[in-house]
């Protein structure tokens, strides 16, 4: 069994080519909540969503997110009315909104209909929403002071402003969803994949039961650097990691990830970094990390995996290894 | 100042017939809230939406519910999701209720939002949610007992069920909209809409101060019968009123009715009626009150108005009046 602690599209992806090395019903994938939110009524769960959109093989790759083939006819409606429109919902993509709302109504909870959805779209992946309760991502801007809500950073602001401090409220409060520990302990190889490291995965590890969890299989976690040669692959990771006073670099990566990370996979563009991770007790893996396609991304996957299944001791002594 | 009592086709149809004979701006709907629903998490007010649709020249006149050119694609794929699509919402539609609920969640009032989206949509007409109050209208099925919503009852179970009673859940506590009393004390004449009596305009009549208010102005207030020749002229107002003990006729209406309105205005089919209807010392006007268009409804919102303006003393001597 392997389990994946995902964010979005960059999670999405390695996934789409880890079940193509992997059974998908051995995998298991750990989504980040912290981007929920609840827009129109409707409860959103932006990664939730793009990790099954694309193991459903229904997202839209050059848009990067959403459905592909998707329409907006209830966009331009509301729109049309002076509605809020910013945050922009496909008519197909409502209708799962629709359905989990409509089941969280009726008492469900996020991680049930988690696994409804999943299976009426046809992903065999198991998904857990890392927690049932309410954890919310919230950023404090560096100029006004002022705090804002996930996605009004993200899509709103289009996450061109700088950041002073990012907070997961109602993390320390959250207990794992259902599934989630033993999908941890039990796992052959635990994955952390290329999400951001503060947005995405910040909010995972922000669960003090996820993170003791996961430090405690230190030697059988594998996490794949999403900056590489110093920049973000998607995303404002870089520029947060420098905002919040981090380096922003696999070295970074790997200084954020050291106590529960036993070996990192850094692209090969970051192979000069490889000592200076080394030094910090974190294994390293050069490899070519960018997934244009599913191949790529089965390639990296097999990487990964190879990596967790002969993972390093606590105090390693390998070097590093370079994996064709 | 005129103000109508408003459930949702009829009432729409004779509005719309209303607005060519006096100015829009002269009109308040008081519009039933009884028929509202929480669904997929969207606050959902179907005769609201009916009247403004109507009144804003963009209702589907053949499908009798809805916004005209309409498309479906949330609707399929909710479908397809296996969520609940019995209680079909059009995409255009769904942006009313996206709107509405955002706004609702934001803390504003129906009422507030109700002006807002009648602005934006173009319509002039006040319109006016009957309370801001939730109510809830609920019925008894006579065979299993059992006490459904009101859209289980008229759409999932398509009015095929005999009911046994109807209540309206709130309204006994519930307190009139902002505007609503005013509306009813001030108007020159007060419409009571050819709707539904029980389950349209029995939620409006549910709340005290609605109902002391308009009995308050009995003889300024003019009925117009939904039921012509003994038949609902849309949905099951003549099989509800039977299987609640009255009389599924002119005279049945006129009896409901016979506290808070001195006029009736009943159709030609239903002449005979009229010594019966006088015989409770409610005035008979008999009219067309078919509305195939807008050009009857205006004939008929005339000749409301012209027996409105011209009302019975509270013992009315005048036989019924034929109107051409």
């Amino acid at each position: 069994m392997i389990t994946a602690v995902a964010g979005g599209v960059g999670a999405a992806r390695l996934l789409r080519g880890l079940v193509r090395v992997v059974d998908p019903t051995d995998v298991t994938a750990v989504v980040n909540t912290g981007d929920d939110t609840v827009l129109h009524g409707l409860h959103i769960s932006p990664d939730l969503d793009t990790v099954m959109y694309t193991l459903a093989g229904r997202n839209d790759e050059e848009r990067g997110w959403g459905l592909a083939g998707e329409t907006w006819a209830v966009m331009d409606a509301l729109h049309q009315l002076g509605g809020e429109s910013w945050f922009r919902l496909g008519d197909r993509d409502l209708a799962t909104h629709l359905y989990r709302t409509q089941r969280m109504s009726e008492g469900a909870a996020l991680s049930a209909v988690t696994a409804e959805l999943a299976e009426r779209t046809g992903v065999r992946v198991r998904l857990l929403p890392m927690t049932d309760a309410a954890v919310r991502t919230r950023l404090v801007l560096s100029e006004s002071g002022a705090e804002v809500a996930f996605q009004e950073y993200f899509v709103r602001l289009r996450h061109e402003v700088a950041v002073r401090a990012v907070r997961f409220q109602g993390a320390d409060l959250a207990t794992p969803g259902p599934g989630v520990l033993d999908a941890i302990v039990q796992a052959e190889v635990v994955i952390v994949c290329p999400s951001n490291p503060v947005l995405s995965l910040g909010p995972v590890l922000a669960v003090p039961d996820i993170l003791d969890a996961i430090r405690g299989r230190r030697d059988h976690v594998v996490a794949v650097s999403p900056i590489v040669a110093g920049a973000a692959i998607k995303g404002p990771a870089d520029r947060l990691l420098k905002e919040l006073g981090e380096e922003p670099t696999a070295v970074g990566v790997a200084r954020r990830y050291s106590s529960f990370a036993g070996t990192l996979v850094i692209d090969e563009a970051d192979a000069a970094h490889a000592p200076e991770i080394e030094a910090l007790e974190v294994r390293c893996v050069v490899a070519p990390t960018i997934m244009h396609g599913p191949e790529e991304a089965a390639r990296l996957a097999a990487v990964v995996l190879d990596a967790g299944r002969h993972g390093p001791g606590r105090r390693s002594r390998d070097h590093s290894s370079r994996v064709p």
